[in-house]
């Protein structure tokens, strides 16, 4: 190959398909010069950026579009090496018509990796039906200051929640087919004050413990085959310019073999935003060398000015290659070399071609099945904070409900759903699924109810002037739905979202205010948040009747909303971030030292309102007979021990068993506690299970003074229970022997096992 | 020695000195077992803690009480040696009757190191006039989170500005014979949501980069003989047992060969704080080991614990010997070990010790001279935000004082200030220094008006009744003179101050709201802040009529407000922290990169209100004639240049000359600007000044990618201006050849000169 064609394989164009099936045509981005497909493809192209979430298009015409210039871009290079289509896939395929799930927070609320793992492999299943190779998702960053908009892409602040749920997703899409593409490698969630894209001052042990080892895991279980870079630097050095990071770590300690791809528009910024390179040919230099092999969306320092500095010899071809072998290794195994490579993906096998028209409506990519998984997720995710005994509702006459998000459908959706992603570019386009609103959901469950609607006040405007009729509506009322939350966006459009940043924790706009004004009616209120983030919800905390927090649950989430409120869904969910009780003294952590907890020495208390892996369910459990097989093991060894829950109540339940690990003494400052094992126990009324539970030496390692991961002798305490602010069982056991050094070979999970009490 | 002797050395007595001129007690703190002095003294002493500041007492009384002490001390051991006393001095002499001078942060207001020196030594000498040793000052955290409590106690967010003014206060500590301690080493001002000994979590490269200069400074420079470690700990290090950081760096890099000596309760903190001993020996060998070698304020792990973890062999006696020769070189060089060792201080020196009472009184440490420098400090510190013409105020009939800070005589006083440090237990006892509120200096600077007050508000009520009374009596005058701020205390007892953290910058209680009411009034308002910290000021930002920054200005502080307020004191003072619009988005500094600024990804914007290094006054300078002597210069050479600057107003004022570096391109992330040098010129009316600058290569240095200092080739842009914001000459020059390493020999300062233009 020459240059410019090995060039050509590592950068894409971002296109959208056509909606009359003809080819894609390159999206004018405002970031970006023009592109022409014709001037490119003699040399080839390497990738075809967004080719269904650009544009509203019909899933069929969309693939046969992508598939005509599949075949153009073949045809036209020397090799006829077809493009890799990568799409996102944040929580569901972003196409016109595609279910949209619930948002990776609402996955991590679920604490149920196989449920996660099914979701992704059905969306992985209808991307891979229509010719998309690479899904960009997902999410891995952990957590560090819930005042980013993209928190509700995440899947919460505890790293091994993170690691294992993300982990379940990634194999579930690769088992698909898909690429699954790992981001943001690594720290961008910690921008200071939450700022999108602002710098990370992390030290390198908070990276390698707090937000390196999700990654780790997807790697080395998840078989993620694409690692994204993260748009930020850490303590001054930029992930896509970070050779430690993206080859070092990554590849030599972990044994990737993929490839890693930029963030969209990433490479350029190291010389417009971070200014560690003065020319785009410098960009492209540093990033390759560091290991990024492909510039996403498109060409724009991977073209002529990383051809110009390899001619002036500023740059080693060898990087070219290295970056290329990558890259075609990927296709090869995609089967894109394949002499046999046909280019017509599943969903439009066997179908006449010749007449597009003839086949719009023929795919479905929101399939009954794919929305009964979604019910299931968006029912799990569904966190109850509070109740004093208000919920489930017992057949309320009249319900009124009010606020900004009880009657917008697109108040399910996270930025990255097509509805909002796309759709507010297109607004007399239908938005391709259905939305109930609440108030739709509230009626279809509580058919005998009287349900009244007012809106009360805005998402964030600043308007009052809705209170009294709200407030009025309330007192003639048995109970109020009060919904409240974000409306997610892009880039200041929203109040979550890419680019939506908080200053604070405080509900956006007067929502706090008209809660508390409905609080002062007196009638029992039940607050439901549709949110992105969690929020700190004043008085509320104590003087809602009921508290139902979701993250964004999807399309189906207002009806599993309304299951919980009517008690046709016992909820099962669990905070997978904490719930601030101040907006302000962000950011905080769960995962906090005794000094980043309440002390006597802050007058700011940052105890939250409701604690990570917080959640109530209708029924009750009781953990009882603790037995501790092995109290005692080496630093190579493994803790035992086995536990009985039961279902105390009147109805089936789950209750979610959690494992944190208190660490009291090390050389160096640990956290009081972090999860390292979670289980669901789903269990009938008056049902028991026998938990047994192996923790393996390894799960107490930490990144030592010398950076370098160890587990050290010594006493450790292991806390059992539903939450992490309320362990039920204690046990102290005991690390023995020398310190143990531990390398990538390192076990990653504790083994939680239920079966029948009484049974060996 | 035997091992007790020699431990004994190592540790201090937390003692009150006697008002009645007996011995001093032991203080009996709540976090202390109580220690006996007789039990302790046939084995010697190290250190008396805090005679002066721990309850009130004449200065001669304590004086006498502390002399019989160390008398008491020498003679109860076998080598005779006295004991280092050692006393706060964060803002003056932390003594009954000291004058209290405007606090730190206010230094560092007044850009003018030569004034700081001066007020330095004397306040060294009136400490060691009465017997004190080492003062534990300066402070040379640097900002980085406004909302920590203790930022009253810095010289702001900028390394260079800290290092200087810092520097200059050793300076002048030390050339009175004060030991002077540098603090906290290192990291504190960083903790986690500004929230007083959270864990820090910046990196190698911020923390080289922007915490330890003004340390490294403040060695190699000023000399200090002591440095105190921080309480923090750093991405999971605590300083106390950071050998790197305490001996590594400080004594093995920079050469220094002083004494380590604990932050109070710092080293029993590893174990009950920190969790990384578990044991108090343990924690006292990690201190020791890591090169802390005093323990402060009193015993409680270098006592028995540590003995006993000696006698275990857990912890190396060559350690003690280590510290020990530390203690009594300090001990010796200060005169303590002479065979002709006199106890009596200077200011007891010839008086009749036998008549205790009639010393009552004898010695003034508020002497004229004092009170006149710290009212020349306060005034060159108050910074002038904001005017539309109002100020000065030109002879109002009717001035109506309003605030919560009107009328209280601590308004002015940090939390470190005697009166406030110690005062509030003791409610009875007069604050021994005059305290003339804003209303009082008011009136006697505006004789001819009419001075009507109110509060308005509390500083942290909710109590709003007293708003209409206020707006009443604003609409009645020609001026509102509006005092909002702090009450600084001590642990949540005021809202700035040690342990006094901010959940958000704005202001506390309901001062915002009465703020708007009273602008709401139509009646020009004058907003004057009486502060620890800047706080954000909503709409009067840009609708007072004036804004009148101050940060406690000190026993002489009204006056020199209201001098302001007349025209009779030309402002000059400029910003050391940056003024925010926000009070949420959190923590943000002027010293930040690119994207640590305004950005388009982010929805928030931390651009601040004033920025860094802004400041009015009441003339007007034009900044001209830029010549470029040498616009390029090798990686070790020095850019030269020169300007004019012209008072071209009517009446004398000062221009506080700004350097800033701006470095395009660079291989690590860099601030968008940082101070590298400024100068005050004080110019009369039509004035002129030829200003000379001398920018070293190695100011260019930064930490780069292997964690070395060093100097890159390539373009730099050079700001020169009034503040951070308002450049008025920029010159672009080049560093050549090749990139070099920098090490503790690095020059630290470019050289600025001022001269009558035309002058060679």
């Amino acid at each position: 190959m020459t240059l410019p064609e090995k060039v050509a394989q590592l950068f894409g164009v971002w296109v959208g398909a056509s909606d009359e099936g003809g080819e894609v045509a390159p999206y004018q981005h405002e970031m970006e010069e023009p592109v022409t497909l014709e001037s490119l493809l003699p040399q080839g192209l390497g990738q075809l950026t967004r080719p269904f979430g650009t544009a509203p298009v019909d899933a069929a015409l969309g693939a046969l579009s992508l598939l005509r210039t599949q075949r153009r871009i073949a045809a036209a290079g020397r090799f006829g090496i077809p493009a890799l289509a990568h799409e996102e896939c944040l929580a569901g395929f972003a196409a016109w018509g595609a279910t949209a799930y619930p948002v990776p927070l609402s996955w991590g609320a679920t604490f149920n990796p196989a449920l996660v793992r099914e979701m992704a492999e059905r969306i992985g299943r209808d991307m891979r039906s229509v010719g998309v190779h690479q899904g960009l998702a997902p999410v891995l960053d952990v957590v560090r200051d819930a005042r980013w908009g993209r928190v509700e892409e995440t899947m919460g602040e505890d790293p091994y929640l993170v690691g294992t749920v993300g982990t379940a997703y990634v194999q579930g899409l690769e088992s698909a087919g898909i690429v699954a593409t790992l981001k943001h490698f690594a720290g961008y969630s910690a921008s200071r004050a939450g700022r999108n894209l602002a710098p990370v001052g992390m030290g390198v042990r908070e990276r390698s413990d707090v937000m390196l080892p999700p990654f780790e895991m997807a790697v080395r279980e998840g078989g993620a085959r694409s690692v994204m870079h993260a748009y930020t630097d850490t303590d001054g050095v930029p992930a896509a310019a970070d050779e430690r990071l993206l080859t070092g770590l990554l590849r030599d300690t972990w044994g990737f073999t993929g490839t890693v791809v930029a963030d969209y528009f990433g490479i350029a910024f190291l010389k417009t935003l971070h200014g560690v390179a003065a020319t785009l040919g410098e960009a492209a230099g540093a990033a390759l060398g560091a290991g990024v092999d492909v510039e996403l969306p498109t060409v724009k320092t991977f073209g002529e000015p990383l051809l110009k500095a390899i001619a002036d010899g500023e740059v080693d071809e060898a990087l070219i290659d290295r970056a290329l072998r990558r890259v075609l290794t990927q296709k090869a195994e995609l089967g894109l070399l394949d002499a046999d490579w046909d280019p017509v993906p599943a969903a439009l096998a066997g179908a006449d071609l010749t007449e597009p028209q003839s086949l719009r409506g023929t795919i479905d990519l929101d399939s009954a099945e794919n929305r009964g998984l979604a019910r299931q997720v968006a029912e799990q995710s569904i966190v109850l904070l509070a109740n004093n005994g208000t919920l489930p509702l017992d057949r309320p006459a009249r319900i009124a409900v009010i606020g900004p998000n009880s009657q917008s459908p697109t108040a399910v959706l996270g930025c990255y759903a097509f509805p909002v992603h796309v759709g507010g570019q297109h607004p007399d386009v239908p938005a391709g699924i259905g939305l109930p609103t609440l108030r739709d959901a509230l009626a279809a469950e509580f058919p005998g109810s009287d349900i009244v609607t007012a809106a009360g006040a805005g998402i964030d405007s600043s308007d009052t002037d809705g209170f009294a009729a709200a407030t009025e509506l309330a007192r003639g009322a048995d109970v109020v739905v009060l919904a409240l939350g974000d409306r997610a966006g892009l880039f200041g459009r929203g109040t979550s979202g890419e680019g939506c940043d908080a200053e604070s924790l405080a509900l956006p706009g007067v929502q706090q205010d008209l809660l508390d004004a409905l609080l002062d009616t007196g009638v029992p209120v039940v607050l439901t948040l549709l949110a992105g983030r969690p929020y700190a919800l004043g008085r509320a905390a104590t003087e809602a009747a009921a508290i139902v927090q979701s993250f964004f649950p999807g399309e189906e989430g207002t009806g599993a909303i309304a299951g919980v409120l009517s008690g046709r869904v016992n909820p099962s969910g669990r905070l997978p971030v904490s719930v601030p009780r101040h907006p302000g003294a962000q950011p905080s952590t769960y995962l906090a030292a005794r000094l980043g907890q309440a002390s006597e020495v802050s007058s700011i208390d940052p105890t939250p309102a409701f604690g990570f892996g917080h959640g109530l369910t209708y029924t009750s459990f009781r953990w009882s007979e603790l037995d501790v097989e092995h109290l005692q093991a080496e630093t190579d060894g493994e803790i035992r021990l086995a536990f009985t829950v039961r279902n105390t109540g009147g109805r089936a339940g789950t209750e979610v068993a959690q494992l944190y690990l208190h660490d009291p003494v090390a050389s160096v400052v640990q956290p009081v506690q972090r999860l390292i094992g979670y289980q669901r126990l789903d269990l009938a009324a008056g049902e028991a299970v026998r938990v047994r539970v192996r923790v393996p030496a390894d799960l107490a390692g930490f990144t030592g003074r010398d950076g370098e991961r160890i587990v050290e002798p010594g006493e450790l305490e292991l806390r059992l229970g539903p939450s992490s602010t309320d362990p039920r069982l204690t046990v102290i056991c005991t690390l023995t022997g020398p310190v143990r050094g531990l390398d990538h070979t390192r076990r990653l999970h504790a083994t939680i096992t239920a079966e029948a009490p009484g049974a060996s």
